[in-house]
């Protein structure tokens, strides 16, 4: 017997792309700070039909609020539950078959709870009806093709098409995935809070997004997976053409008891498992800043950087600093320069202060030639990749704000100009030494502003937090490689 | 036979509190960004005499400007010396005996340029002369009791009194700890950069600020020391009373091949080195960012914790990532919260969306009650200190700017007055969800501000970061019990 389900078991086009969405549990009278999905969807320009739906409204945010699923004139492609968890079986009990797709659960206190009678009742409601259920305990959806989001700062990202997919069993992770990637270059294309995965699991969507197109990386955060052959099975296919970028969570004996009230998922043995997923090319992250970090890098149009690197950071103690930190990476190396280029260097250099070995110190008036500098350092057919220290107080030597701009502007065409004569990709590292100053966030974030409108690949954090950066990015680029596979363009069109 | 320079071998005071500087190398016309000592110390209201040296003027910065230092109509403590290396042998070989007592030299040049020779002239000189030299290659000193400084925003911090000293072999990270440290709560009382150590070597300083009461904790970097053994003994006498925070660099071949071009220095074998360092009671950190990070939680009148923490997390994601990360730092353990006060958590917190368990999971409403609720935790024997997760992404859902404040005032006096009523610290992790970002900036700073105001102790940076922070002052902490010492009021004051 084929059941509803089976039909659009991973299919979720409908799901990101809902012509229909139903909001169960709209408020005409919304606590601030409360979800208010159907105010989201009118904020983020949703091109469909809202439909808010309570029994207590006739009209909420201006729309026809309907008293149940089923009294709303059309099919919805989408609904949102927001009501308590025992109202969840009544309304999927009174929502007639057909009448819905999918089914996100916002609610908790299901699994999560220890109240698994009242998940199995919604599951096997949703299954003999052909419902897809996402959640319980979950955001939803952010679909930036859809024009849909589950938080209320969405609005500002969903004109900045993307090729980042992001699956979350944390709620609060998808959240702040996005608040840590919307102002830093990461533009996503769509992100899941699956919570519970009573129904929809982490590895259906992993397999949607590997097939689909418009997404060229894929962040997930997990905390328990079920069918962990099969993830891993996914993985293999598809990493060597795409990444996939996975922060576990519970992998310690603590994490796991954590893992037990957060999601009710059990996870087993994390090392093998850390292992395997090593091996199937899945880059492994431990926190939110690194995963943005590496998923920034992973966008069109950058290609992925060899693990050779050519490093310029002015100061001393920055070059012992980046050769400790660097050197410490398995898979990063800092060639030796050969002499013609040291020669090169030092003709350029004065003769204090700087160093033309890698890393290469120009010392304080290096940026006057810099791009002679990365030119001749680039030429080298050792070096895969070149990443340049700047720090935002560098601006702060700069009185007027026009010149500062001007600077700014120079920088990045230098490097873009560089980027292409040379071939290689050539990073900033971001960087600011003074901090919590208003002006040096302000240029910190000017930087950075223009480095993303100029598609300049840049890292930030310590010089420990870029070698980690780098050294995930050289280790899946050897993976590409390995496994003969031409990656997207983009990521995998340039490998080293 | 006695030296001059035996009698005053390692008292340093006259160096960090001078009545008289020379600045050997002022200019009339100073290039901007160029080191212009005279300006910084007249911008610092150095109480003493200035006198600039060169011969082709007559008068820099309104004072007048001497040819030479013997032109000089009175003894000179302190002579900074910012001419090129071969002018410093001059300079030197031209002063009287008697006429200066210690002398900075700025100029690089020297042995990390395989000039030995040079080197070992100016030393020879003052060795002859009873000169202390400080460098060459080095920034010199920042003192805040004396009032003078080697960088442009010295002056923004010169009336805040400190308790930090810090010693570094670079100069660039002399300025960067500074420019770290002066708005995120870290008060220097004497920084000094050391650079080649021809003379003076960071041995003696750690020595004299060993000694010096005013200084409670002591940040180093170093890249290579030359009498290891007298180290860890200096180390070994030091610690059970006022903490010494180190910084290696040069930890890997690469680094050391950096560190002979940076200051000329040799390492030795690293991983003996560290060991007995830690052996020593000596905090060992590898980048600035920590080191600031744990340089501002030793200051007074903050205690230092113990590693039984509870924390308090919004967030379940956040609960999984906190017991992982601090499970894997072996003086750390969260423990388990007795029945009794875990049935307190539930009467105060919705029944949904929370944890009750250490790390405690406040939902989205706990801050509500979070005095009620640190106070039931904080109760428990088994937790010596507690750490509340606070975002700056939480203030902005605070509509008007009054009420912004009014929350953060109140936050700030519940958390000081808890800190007394329990006995025990209460520590605030900062964080920002929302990276580059004007307003989640701004709040950032303004909480920043608040809580080194009201001395509230914090940390910030990802779970991990903190984590890395409390292992590192429960090591401490550790080290100073088993020493049976009773450190420094403040610090060592309250050990668990």
């Amino acid at each position: 017997m084929t059941t509803k389900q089976d039909e659009c078991r991973t299919d979720f086009s409908r799901l990101f792309e809902p012509k229909t969405v139903a909001h169960v549990g709209a408020s005409a009278k919304p606590a601030a700070g409360r979800f208010n999905f159907t105010e989201y969807l009118q904020n983020m320009g949703f091109p469909g039909k809202v439909f808010p739906v309570n029994p207590k409204y006739e009209e909420v945010s201006e729309l026809t609020c309907y008293p149940s699923l089923s009294a709303i004139p059309e099919p919805v492609d989408l609904a949102i539950l927001a009501v308590p968890a025992s109202g969840c079986v009544e309304v999927l009990r009174d929502t007639p078959a057909d009448k819905v797709r999918f089914v996100v659960i916002h609610t908790s206190g299901f699994g999560e709870m220890e109240k698994g009678d009242l998940e199995e009742e919604v599951l096997a409601l949703s299954r003999a009806k052909g419902f897809r259920v996402i959640g319980p305990n979950c955001m939803g959806i952010y679909s930036q093709p859809g024009r849909i989001g589950f938080w209320q700062d969405h609005w500002e990202i969903v004109d900045r098409p993307g090729t980042v997919g992001f699956a979350s069993q944390s709620g609060g992770h998808a959240i702040n995935a996005i608040k840590g990637g919307m102002d830093s270059g990461v533009r996503f294309n769509k992100v899941v809070s699956l919570g519970n995965q009573m129904d929809v699991s982490i590895n259906e969507i992993v397999e949607f997004m590997g097939r689909d197109d418009t997404i060229q990386a894929m962040g997930l955060y997990v905390e328990g997976i079920r069918d962990g052959r099969r993830f891993l099975e996914l993985a293999k296919e598809i990493t060597p053409r795409k990444p996939i970028v996975v922060w576990k969570g519970g992998i310690t004996e603590n994490g796991r008891q954590a893992v037990l009230s957060h999601t009710g998922a059990m996870a087993g043995n994390e090392e093998v498992f850390a292992a395997a997923m090593r091996q199937a090319g899945i880059i492994l992250v431990d926190n939110m800043q690194l995963m943005v970090r590496v998923l920034r890098l992973l966008q069109p149009p950058f290609s992925l950087p060899g693990g050779r690197l050519a490093i310029f950071s002015p100061g001393g103690g920055n070059t012992v600093n980046v050769s400790d930190l660097f050197s410490v990476q398995p898979s990063l190396s800092l060639p030796r320069l050969g002499l013609e280029t040291m020669e090169k260097l030092k003709g350029l250099l004065p003769e204090e202060n700087v160093d033309v070995k890698n890393p290469v110190d120009p010392g304080a008036v290096g940026f006057l030639v810099m791009d002679k500098l990365i030119e001749a350092v680039g030429n080298e057919e050792e070096i895969d990749a070149m990443v340049v220290l700047l720090t935002a107080d560098y601006l702060s030597n700069i009185k007027r704000e026009e010149s500062r701009l001007l600077v700014l502007e120079t920088i990045s065409s230098t490097i873009s100009k560089l980027t292409r004569s040379i071939g290689k990709p050539v990073y900033v590292l971001m960087r600011k030494e003074r901090q919590n100053h208003e002006d040096i966030d302000r240029y910190y974030r000017m930087m950075v502003s223009k480095f993303i409108e100029k598609d300049i690949p840049w890292a930030d954090g310590s010089f420990k937090n870029a070698a980690e950066v780098f050294g995930l990015l050289a280790d899946y680029a050897q993976h590409v490689k390995r496994s003969n596979h031409r990656a997207p363009d983009g990521i995998g069109g340039r490998t080293p």
